[in-house]
């Protein structure tokens, strides 16, 4: 039996949707893999013991007062080139964005030294923030997108990355696009087998994906290979899919079918898939997703800005959609998943309550669309490990123990929470936890059973 | 001539609505009552000179590269007692939130002991939030209100309190609710002369606020006497205004009129008012707002959760209507107008596009809705000042000198922001401030050319 690592602590997460489990003063035991063996409440014959043990070898990590575990959040869709660009350019329409902005920047990243630059704090500003696990959108630069997935492994973040793809001459500009639809395939081959032989050395994992930008920007022939190809070596699959009036106008006058139709005739949907946006994506769309496993990268920020609706996060969970959450970086602005699960919830009850006060009540909003802070939170962890289809995102056997540790007492000046003997309920604690932490507050963060961020 | 302090500095800021102004390495010379007497810019002929002699003098003060000053945020709107509960039970209805949670809460500020505890925590967090001035809703208790104002002078704060008012039986709990209405206005007179003495002993203001809850909890007897009181000393009014689909409905049937031109009636207009929400004031309640120079906070966040919509900031601006922003804590979970600022962006991009996928777009939103994160900003300072009649909110002669210093360069580390020699020209800055800035990165906030709150 190989050696456990023991850690002693308060722990919140979310196995079942809308409900919470709070594990209290617990020893998770996790092994050299990093993988949780076993979780010892304080009432096992065996506490005190394995507890003392633990002492002794010099093995044991504890938390003062105050200190709460929650599973390493997993942001569901990042486009990592575009982080320069966080924050700015927001006012500006989406054609002006890409064309003017997003486009010229990826661009750059023909250029390596600038691609670990960027890659190197990026990675590390998403762990600070207690993000443990991220499907990162790269630029068409298989090399740079390398230099991602070597960020994630000398950070010890868990890292699912793709080579973009958008081939088509039509859709894109010359100075940003693959050379040719072979050559975006050759390319996308070539990137996945250096990716996993980079995964060999990456015990948390660091997995290609296959990720044509989306429809309107690529060819026929390229979505058809990218299907074959991810078929042939079992990796998972992104893309955007149902974001916007126009995508949605665009690939019904190709196709005469819906996007996620369309994608699913490319071999494109699947457990291992997961499509960001999906705010158009309607009824017939939700159950081909629920059908063939497929997730949607919910990104309630970015949708503010250019997708043009809300997605019916209630409705969508009813169907039985795999549902996590994404900041969409740089479409949205924030790299933090807790502004982006407060942003669901917000959004979530403008979608019931409406947004236009010249409207009837009945006339305004949508009934029951609003989720609940810790429905949002199921959403960050578990929903996003089910997306991925990995064993993360709760504290159980079998799972890699990926945490973040939340600070919130006192002791940790000048960033507290209020408390005055209120409102201190287990879910309350967690509720004040999501709605009120600063990333000052996140003072270390564990991936697969290695502290790989610490803040004191 | 009283000795100058010279404050060298990069500085945004936005005297008109949309447009910011950056101030390049300038020295601000802010006199002994801590306001500005002249802003020198870096070619004015006694630029150099002025700079020598500050500093030979030692009264200089200088920021590294990286640092920018913005104007102190001013929070329109804060229920000071509430602070202990932001964050939880925002997922109940409103009358169970007011009801289970926020009634018994308020009752306990009868302790003075638990008021001063908790106002001393309240101010510190607003403070280091970089606000600067607030517009708080106090308890029913006039003492524990004094202890709100205290708690301000002792930390520098700008501070406009109310005891709050409500007095109606029908309509409030025995346990928390005024013992009588002559009771109601003759603490409110007692609380007004008490405030104007605390206010001699505060250059940088603490200023009495007459309060009445919002109609619905007053009878016309109370709202009749608080219009007198607030004329009879020209003192502040706050109120809340509009708010939901219940509360316009509830003074409709009592007055046969709209909430505005009741709260007009009854004296509680004018160019010292502000009325929080809003969100259902309507054409002729903007014109009337207009017309009276009253003002309204926008609490963006809040109306998320018990507005049933969203202000439209945008054509309220255009008929001419005083707008600044408020927090309201713990309606609204945040403490940071940073937050807030975001959210009425966001929340402006949702009003014009919609949120209701299954409509078609031209009956999803409403156009032109949209704010800047710019004009946003706008609201937080130079529209909060003109709410509250103040010369407070932009960098300008006469003007307190009332700031925040943000600091986003790499020597700032853990938390800085991304940079790569992109994206910075002075717009862009700004904009990366007002959205990627953690509480951490506000280093300094200075009241009235008082340096109140230190990080480093
Ligand atoms: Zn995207
Ligand atoms: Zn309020």
């Amino acid at each position: 039996m190989n050696r456990l690592q023991i850690i002693q602590a308060n722990a919140f997460h979310s196995p079942k949707y809308g409900k919470i489990e709070f594990l209290e003063n617990v020893l998770f035991c996790v092994d050299a893999k990093g993988v949780i063996q076993d979780i010892i409440h304080t009432d096992h014959p065996d506490y005190l013991q394995v507890l003392a043990s633990a002492k002794e070898a010099g093995n044991l990590q504890t938390y003062p007062k105050g200190s709460y575990l929650l599973p390493g959040f997993i942001d569901l869709h990042v486009h990592a080139p575009q982080w320069p660009q966080a924050g700015v350019a927001l006012d500006r329409p989406l054609y002006d964005w890409l064309n003017q902005c997003t486009f010229p920047l990826e661009a750059k990243y023909a250029d390596l030294n600038f691609a670990r630059e960027v890659y190197t704090d990026l990675v590390h500003q998403l762990l600070q923030r207690g993000t443990t696990t991220v499907l990162y959108f790269g630029s068409i630069h298989s090399d740079s997108c390398l230099e991602l997935a070597k960020a994630c492994i000398q950070q010890g973040q868990r890292g699912l990355v793709g080579k973009v793809v958008m081939d088509d001459p039509k859709q894109n500009p010359e100075y940003y696009r693959d050379s040719s639809t072979q050559e975006a395939l050759a390319e996308t081959e070539r990137f996945i087998l250096k990716m996993l032989e980079l995964n060999q050395s990456a015990p948390q994992g660091v997995y290609p994906v296959v990720t044509p930008r989306f429809i309107p920007s690529c060819t026929d022939e390229a979505l058809k290979g990218l299907g074959e190809l991810a078929q042939k070596y079992d990796v998972h699959i992104q893309s955007h899919c149902s974001e916007s009036d126009w995508e949605h106008e665009h690939v019904h006058t190709r196709f005469g079918k819906t996007d996620s139709q369309a994608l699913h005739d490319f071999g494109l949907l699947g457990k291992k898939s997961v499509m960001a946006h999906c705010t158009f994506l309607g009824e017939d769309g939700a159950k081909l997703f629920a059908q063939t496993g497929t997730a949607i990268a919910h990104c309630p920020i970015s949708n503010a800005y250019f997708g043009n609706s809300v997605l019916p996060t209630a409705s969508l969970q009813k169907l039985g959609v795999d549902i996590g959450l994404g900041t969409d970086i740089s479409g949205g602005f924030s790299p933090s998943l807790y502004d982006n699960l407060k942003q669901a919830v917000i959004s979530s009850r403008m979608l019931e309550d409406g947004v236009d006060s010249t409207k009837p009540p009945e006339e305004r909003g949508l009934a029951d669309s609003r989720i609940s802070i810790i429905e949002a939170f199921w959403h960050a962890t578990t929903g996003g490990g089910k997306a991925l289809s990995l064993p993360i995102g709760q504290f159980k056997k079998e799972f890699a123990f990926d945490a973040q540790v939340v600070q919130i007492d006192s002791q940790n000046k000048p960033y507290t929470m209020p408390d005055f003997g209120l409102f201190n309920s287990e879910e309350e604690i967690l509720q004040k936890i999501l709605y009120l932490a600063t990333p000052q507050m996140i003072r270390e963060v564990w991936v697969q059973g290695k502290k790989v961020y610490t803040n004191h």
